[in-house]
């Protein structure tokens, strides 16, 4: 063993120490992979990666994503060695208990120097990708020796086995994102056994028919570990990193087994580890000699950090650059106009156009926004003149094209965004939403500002038939915390969604738009009326018996149920409601005007929207009435399809009256 | 040309006429990929498709998936000239229009010789590599002259594009499936322009890292493409054949773009078609020889169905199969036996267990249940003692390692049903049912048999936290059409939801269960009353003033909190909801006498469920009680959860003493 090795083995055995004794003490967790994957680890923090343990945000920091998730114990214990902030001591003691940043998987929201919550497997991998894209974007945008840094993504054989990789890597591929690494924990053992149980696949041709450069190393030999990953560094493409590791190193009678994958050792393995590793310190202490070793592993990033503001103090782009990463958004005053044009002229147009219109101008006001779709750019409107290709020759354009890859798309912008500097959107259709779900979930919990442009969203898109028709997507998507869905029923709330979606800094915006032509309902645009969510559109003439809530391409429809209705002088009132979760954080004096407390019998509530009628109760209250579509669609014209399904004054009446008694 | 090609070259001209002619009358659809793939869609019809087009439900046909399905009028033309009944030149006249079997995109329900739907990219190859599966697992268990097909699939880029993909291929490879054949439409075109807009992959060298055999060809020259075929058939494992071929063929000015892809040709550029193929038929007219050279194309086929029918009658196993194929079931005395037992031990188990409980007995009396799990073999208790693995040794294995690849499973899952003579079921934690929604929503619409065994359902997990733990799941599942939700309190319910899931020939089942244990609320086994959807388990003693809604590992706190109330001289009604869906379809009666209509100051209703309150509304009305979470989870042991989101006792009673105004 070289002088050097002497004193990165017991660095990795601090690792090793803290992985099964957190995991022993919350008797729950992962520590095969920290502990096979120490040595690596303990060679990536010292000799590349560049972080300021001081300044954890620090823009220019390489990012660090664990796409094996479950081995959370590793990077809590990278964090607390090389002597981050957070977490300490007490928090790794405390891991996965209720408080503890140390939770059982990395979330980016409880801690910092944790770039991305993981878990959900793949996605760590592919937010990696968005995370590179997002740097070379933006080290072309601005002086390159602002931005400069490198993405580093560890990964297990799930990351590699889950669909999202193949979009992931393709793009990463294609977009020649030399600057990222990934290193992959090549232990053969997934938690059902080998992984020959279940592949056959040669995972390093894989990678190289996708473009990438692929490099092996002995994953516990500390000279092959820094050859391999030199090889990476030179390489102007993507590089895989294959680390042939033994799972639970150092765990003399469960290591190479999945039996380390996801338990406890157990007391009497961690003492034989202790024996085997010459371990003597207790659990939770480390050595100060060791921790000496590990807290100098930050000096070169410090030194970096403080080089790298000189250079910010001095740039003329510094501040712009700040904005860009602090996330702000510039004043909008050719929006605005926009909006008030919008108003005057009325056009009548589908919401997927109004979308390409109200980007047409924010992409021209805020150089932040970054656009793409997977592979439906004419369907989903979202290039506009500002918005140039993105492409491996040219990293400063700002419009990718995804491929048909749905979910490698989202979690790119889940990267992106994270990255920070960049406001990613991107489309497809609705009904593909489900393609993407996890991805928009951890759009969520991360609470990042994603903006999904999911164009087609119901029957409304007609001959394509039910694979491609919307039915629960809407609602279920409604479901998902701190996620908003706006359904725009005209150009103008199209316009405000978009205006809405940009100002939510920590969370992410889904837009359900149509594909067929809808009316104009508004006529001001002096208040942005889709931050409340839900307003009245049309107040009742004749005595209130009736409030239709409707979204998007129907609220045009119950516009002129009411107009039926007040022909037989039962007054209507018209609630468009582009956004339910924004109506439900209204006081309740808003609320309450909208839709007043009365019994059925006194008001009726009517809820029309072209998709499931689940969840509509909350508005409508038991005994009101829910006007969707319970069913999958059916192929063909759109008229013909909303007759079929009820959408109609004719079919919508009737049921009013009856339920009204008349 | 040869005079075998001067017969093929007008064959497939009828397919180019007739999908731009009907594409044209419907005024949308996708003219580019049938007249592309004309060619070599002609040769597998006319001397490799094992077809009898009297019979399209033949059990050993060999199987046929579009599984670029907006290519519909591919199939559409191939099923009306080989001579099927449906569908009729009628019916592809009114391509697209509401009440035509020739929907926007094939569909399995609507139409015999349509295997399965497709259309949602890159599903139909991977449900294709199930009923691969399914074949070689019936072939091996049956007699081989029984069952001895291939499984074909037309692909696109952009199904070889989408993340399933990888996973499809890689079980397939793994798993040697040398008689399934995949014929790459490999025409350099997407939707948004070049595929090189998007992609760099060598895809042939992907397909060979993963196992499979890759052949290419000319796809416009009839001898090159069966050169080809012929050395797919011949390899012994799955193979794919690169068809080069030309987007959209025939049309002189558009051929070779994205412009054929998806839209009508026009008039003038399909009379240039008509004048360049020679084509001086009438739209929708085909001539008589060329129809007949394509009736022909069945003529083999049907005397290999008689050959086949004659070996089943002469077979001792012949009976069987057919019993197999209908998807009949057997009886369950056992099973019978089983429940009586659990009514009567009340055993206290996490629902996973009792669901592994059951299967226990249910793979020993069932046959034809194959098993499964995306790697969580363990903890989704999806393996049973008669289930031994299926692998590329052993076809008559019961049970699958499917490897980290959920939606691949799903989409191999609804193969095998689709394939029939088998009863897939498949597990993964339920939060991972995002990343297989897709193939569930294809379960619903295909009205397949389809078990999914979702484990680990609530915070009640614990310590691996939000991105593990289920919010929105089961309600926005719920939402799904044609699906049946369960979630079962007990070890008896959970026995009921199978038989239940068992006896759906036409719909799919999901199974949301505990990984914490979970006490028995009944005694009597007499009624399945899962059956009911959701019925009585403790009736109010005092007068009735609330009734508690509960499902899964919250109907034991629900009879907790009913008890409080009790103590209290508060008479409360617990209603089990195991499957909603089943409860929506009970007669009123049923329904009023569970749930009866009265205000909520009157009765109260209580929703109690550990996910989204949303949707919960339909059953408590406006003003009742929903205790749920609607944020996201934590990291956290289970039990210090439940009282964190206030799933006690102590939390639940205080909030209905306040609605009830004491």
């Amino acid at each position: 063993m070289s002088l050097e090795s002497s004193r990165l083995a017991p660095m990795a055995n601090a690792i090793r120490a803290l992985a099964m004794d957190a995991v022993q003490a919350a008797n729950s967790g992962h520590p095969g992979m920290p502990m096979g994957m120490a040595d690596v680890a303990t060679v990536l923090w010292s000799k590349y990666l560049k972080f300021d343990p001081d300044a954890p945000n620090w823009a220019d920091r390489d990012r660090f994503v664990l796409s094996a998730g479950h081995g959370s114990m590793l990077i809590y214990s990278l964090l607390h060695l090389s002597g981050y902030e957070q977490p300490t001591m007490e928090d790794i003691r405390n891991f996965r208990q209720l408080g503890s940043p140390c939770a059982g998987h990395p979330e980016n929201f409880l801690i910092d120097g944790v770039e991305s919550t993981t878990g959900p497997l793949g996605q760590g991998l592919a937010m990696a990708v968005g995370m590179a894209i997002a740097e070379r974007h933006l080290n072309t945008e601005f002086e390159s020796d602002l931005v400069d840094h490198r993405t580093w993504v560890i990964a297990g054989d799930g990351c590699l086995m889950e669909g999202i990789n193949h979009e992931a890597i393709g793009l990463a591929g294609h977009l020649k994102l030399g600057r990222m690494v990934v290193l992959w924990d090549d232990n053969q053992i997934t938690i059902d056994g080998k992984t020959d149980l279940s592949t056959s696949e040669d995972i390093k041709a894989r990678y190289e028919a996708t473009g990438w450069h692929v490099v092996s190393c002995d994953g516990h030999d500390f000279a092959d570990i820094e050859r391999a990953m030199d090889e990476a560094v030179a390489d102007d493409r993507p590089s895989l990193v294959a680390c042939r590791t033994i799972i639970g190193k150092g765990a003399p009678t469960k290591q190479g087994t999945s039996a380390t994958h996801g338990a406890p050792l157990g007391d009497e393995e961690i003492a034989a580890v202790r024996k085997g590793l010459g371990w003597d310190a207790q659990a939770f202490e480390i050595p100060e000699d060791i921790l000496a070793d590990w807290r100098a592993t930050g000096d070169s990033g410090k030194q970096a950090h403080a080089d790298w503001r000189d250079r910010l103090v001095e740039s003329d782009k510094g501040e712009d650059f700040m904005d860009r990463m602090n996330g702000d958004l510039p004043d909008l005053p050719d929006f605005a106009q926009y909006k008030a044009d919008l108003a005057a002229d009325k056009p009548k147009v589908a919401s997927r156009k109004a979308s390409e219109m109200a980007l047409g101008v924010l992409t021209q006001e805020v150089p932040a926004m970054i656009g793409g779709s997977a592979d439906l750019t004419g369907s989903n409107n979202t290039k506009t003149p500002s918005t140039g290709p993105l492409t491996a020759d040219d990293y400063s354009g700002r419009y990718l094209y995804y491929g048909i890859r749905e979910f490698g798309m989202s979690a790119a912008m889940n990267g992106m965004a994270l990255h920070g500097g960049v406001i990613p959107y991107g489309g497809t259709f609705l009904v593909f939403s489900d393609y993407c779900r996890p991805a928009i979930r951890l759009s969520a919990l991360q609470e990042v500002r994603v903006v999904y442009v999911m164009t087609h969203d119901s029957i409304g898109l007609g001959e394509d038939g039910p694979t491609h028709q919307p039915v629960e997507h809407v609602q279920s998507l409604r479901m998902i915390p701190n996620l908003l869905v706006f359904r725009p029923a005209d150009a103008l709330e199209t316009a405000e969604a978009w205006q809405v979606a940009l100002e939510q800094e920590d969370r992410p915006s889904l837009m359900a738009l149509s594909r067929q032509g809808l009316p104009a309902i508004r006529d001001d645009a002096e208040e942005n009326l889709v931050a409340r969510g839900a307003y009245r559109v049309k107040s009742a003439a004749a005595a209130r018996k009736v409030i239709l809530i409707a979204t998007g391409s129907e609220v045009s429809l119950a516009l002129d149920v009411a107009k039926t209705l007040e022909d037989q002088n039962i007054g209507a009132d018209v609630v468009s409601m582009p956004c339910a979760e924004l109506f439900d954080e209204q006081d309740e004096d808003y609320r309450s005007d909208i839709l007043p407390n009365a019994q059925p019998d006194e008001i009726l509530r009517v809820s029309i929207e072209a998709g499931t009628t689940f969840g509509w109760e909350r508005y409508t209250m038991m005994n009101g009435l829910n006007i969707g579509i319970n069913s999958f669609g059916a192929s063909a014209p759109a008229g013909d399809l909303f007759e079929k399904f009820g959408f109609t004054v004719e079919a919508i009446v009737p049921q009013i009256l009856t339920k009204l008694n008349k």
